[in-house]
């Protein structure tokens, strides 16, 4: 018997996940690490369980579901996304690719297919990157993280991710210990929502990912002198908020003089001490920018950081560039690539290659194996918003294509 | 026996209130309505306690210290500051001349002085203005709050000031009856740092205040569209973080363009949602502007309120201005300015006249009755921070006049 999937099962899940952090203004805040991606978690275990699969956890809090294994271990096929969002995030971004991968996983194991390589789901922890770096999973899967690094982790709101793991239950051993070995995975698949334009625009159903865009990021902290909002002339002040203000309004400016491509974002910033009539002692802001081109990514990189200097010098503060790791544009699996197309066009679906803007899960996993991505389309090209959308229809397409595609890859030596 | 302040009592009292609210960084956090500050209140009621003094209550937290009042109720002479501090504040700003006007009434208390007019020591409720409006208690002593206008203010983190004082054991009755009746005041002295650099520079004991400059406030918020780091493009943006960046940037040449004594502060700046890789589609921001000329500061409000608009259009975004009600300079009364000065001049201090350029609880108490203020040097001019110093002598010499100056409004039908 052919896998099919189970589409009513599918929306439930993706309906039940949905509720899962809901905030009263419509959106979805299940950050990572927090009680919603505690619950979240929970409810997913709860599907494993419904299923009879296997649920373990690695030491960052990555969680792999499918049958238990037994007899020689051969390299798996993967595919997965992720449970956790931004604050105020969407109901599809991550939910699709997890909620998409936990089904494709039952369809196979229900069909009683006979495959040379196990088919297994993957959640992978905080890939919003809510904890300092980004993909913070998956980089620990591909990478793995030395104690050092760990220790030196914070969150948005200056948490410590080593103090957060000691206290989260879905987490289990060390979280130094969390590199794959080679030879583990015999190809990756993830579906995801494209949170751009283009399918819609080009009115077709699947976007056969060609490579990940670069990226990197920074933390700025802009440090002057607090003061009495009174009696300090204007002439006499270190306002580390003014110098900030000065370098988040050139942005702009900074990523257009670099290429049409580029995009820089500051989507946070604190203040100290924060009170309305005390001059700003200090100011932490993070960057995210972004190139398809490697180069162009390190100019950006470097501009950047001498704007916040000279920027800083000018308004008489001064600025550290706390920078994180340029992460190259990762291009996918011509196999898997080939994989995907060829299950589109037996499915008799549109398809289109395009490149990802945003960052995945995938980028990491292609250092472990041969990897590859499906987009669907998102209403307006809208995401990290309380109002991302995809019809449930363009879902199961996808999931369709993602299924065949594993079937597929699962069957072969070589992907 | 004429009164005398007991120095080491004053001393030990300055020093155990420095240590409720201080932090590892050094500072003082004592914000109005926090746990710190009811620790500051149950302690200055411990202080009561041990004077045998009655210690009253009002509806916003306003303290009220004294001998219980006997036989017929003359016009009496108040003195006194606020406990709360600025976020990561110092141990002067309102310490001060709270204990001070402590140390004042025990003294008078003690010695059994008859005085036509009795003396006592106010402790008024959030002074910095943590929670909307500025100088929150006394300005509810001169002019009292409607409900719809108490409902209406929010602290700097957006707690409803409503329910916060509804938990609130250190105040008693409507919020909305503290308004004082008239002729109840016959006078009022507050002793305070100066919080510039002037007394210091002049090498001068004491300031005699002349009037407490005019300020003003607002809240602005701008609003954008949140969405995607990576996936929109930064023509397609409306950030309202971009756009806020700018308007604060604009603020020093914005107060230049006014007068050179114009000063312009944003102390706090909130962003939404607040994720390194979503863009910022709300920021939510304080302005504190001052100007000793009433002209000038109404300037100053209109072309910050229209650059606040002209600068997010600019940038594809909204902006809409929660504007405080502009509070006028405040002259000090020629009666109680004449008292201090002869007090001073009496005990062979130095001293100078001054405007005060921050605000004060003096400001709102001048519309209750003749008022006066009493400077003491601060080290570097420097206050709000956790540097801010002024030496027990110097504090000494300031309760000196602050006594004298009670005891000769006390006696006499007119200041």
């Amino acid at each position: 018997m052919r896998p099919r999937l189970d589409r009513v099962r599918l929306r439930a899940d993706l309906e039940e996940l949905a509720q899962i952090g809901r905030t009263a203004t419509g959106g979805i805040s299940r950050t990572a690490y927090s009680a919603a991606d505690a619950e979240a978690r929970s409810w997913y275990a709860a599907r494993c369980r419904d299923a009879g699969f296997e649920l373990t956890l690695d030491g960052l809090g990555n969680m792999f579901a499918g049958p238990a294994r037994t007899g020689p271990q051969q390299a798996e096929v993967w595919t997965g996304s992720h449970l956790d969002t931004v604050p105020e995030g969407g109901a599809f971004d991550g939910a699709v690719g997890a909620l998409a991968a936990l089904e494709c996983v039952r369809a196979i194991t229900e069909a009683g297919a006979e495959l040379p390589h196990a088919v297994r789901a993957a959640v992978f922890a905080d890939e919003e990157g809510y904890f300092g770096g980004r993909l913070l999973g998956s980089f620990g899967l591909a990478h793995g993280y030395q104690r050092a690094e760990l220790d030196s982790i914070t969150g948005v709101r200056g948490e410590r991710l080593a103090e957060v793991l000691a206290g989260w239950r879905w987490a289990s051993g060390d979280a130094t210990g969390t590199r794959m070995p080679p030879g583990r995975i015999h190809a990756f698949v993830e579906l995801h929502i494209e949170q751009g334009p283009r399918l819609e625009q080009e009115r077709t159903d699947i976007g056969v990912v060609t490579a990940i865009t670069g990226l990197c990021g920074a933390r700025v902290e802009f440090a002057g002198q607090p003061g009495h909002a009174g009696t300090t002339p204007m002439t006499g002040r270190h306002d580390a908020l003014v110098g900030a203000a000065a370098f988040v309004s050139a942005l702009p400016d900074l990523a257009a003089a670099v290429s049409a491509d580029a995009v820089i974002t500051c989507g946070t910033l604190q203040v100290w001490p924060g009170a309305a009539n005390v001059i700003p002692g200090r100011v932490s802001l993070t960057l995210d920018f972004r190139d398809p081109d490697r180069e162009r990514l390190a100019t950006l990189r470097d501009r950047l950081e001498a704007a916040a200097m000279a920027t800083a010098a000018a308004h008489g503060v001064t600025a550290a560039w706390h920078g994180h790791p340029l992460i190259d544009p990762v291009p996918m699996h011509d196999g898997v690539r080939r994989a995907i197309i060829e299950s589109a066009d037996a499915l008799g679906l549109s398809r289109m290659d395009l490149p990802s803007r945003a960052g995945h899960d995938a980028q990491n996993m292609a250092h472990l194996g041969p990897t590859g991505m499906i987009f669907v389309p998102s209403r307006g090209g809208r995401s990290h918003a309380a109002d991302e959308y995809t019809s449930f229809d363009a879902i199961a397409a996808g999931a369709d294509v993602l299924l065949a595609t594993l079937l597929e890859l699962a069957q072969g030596d070589h992907p």
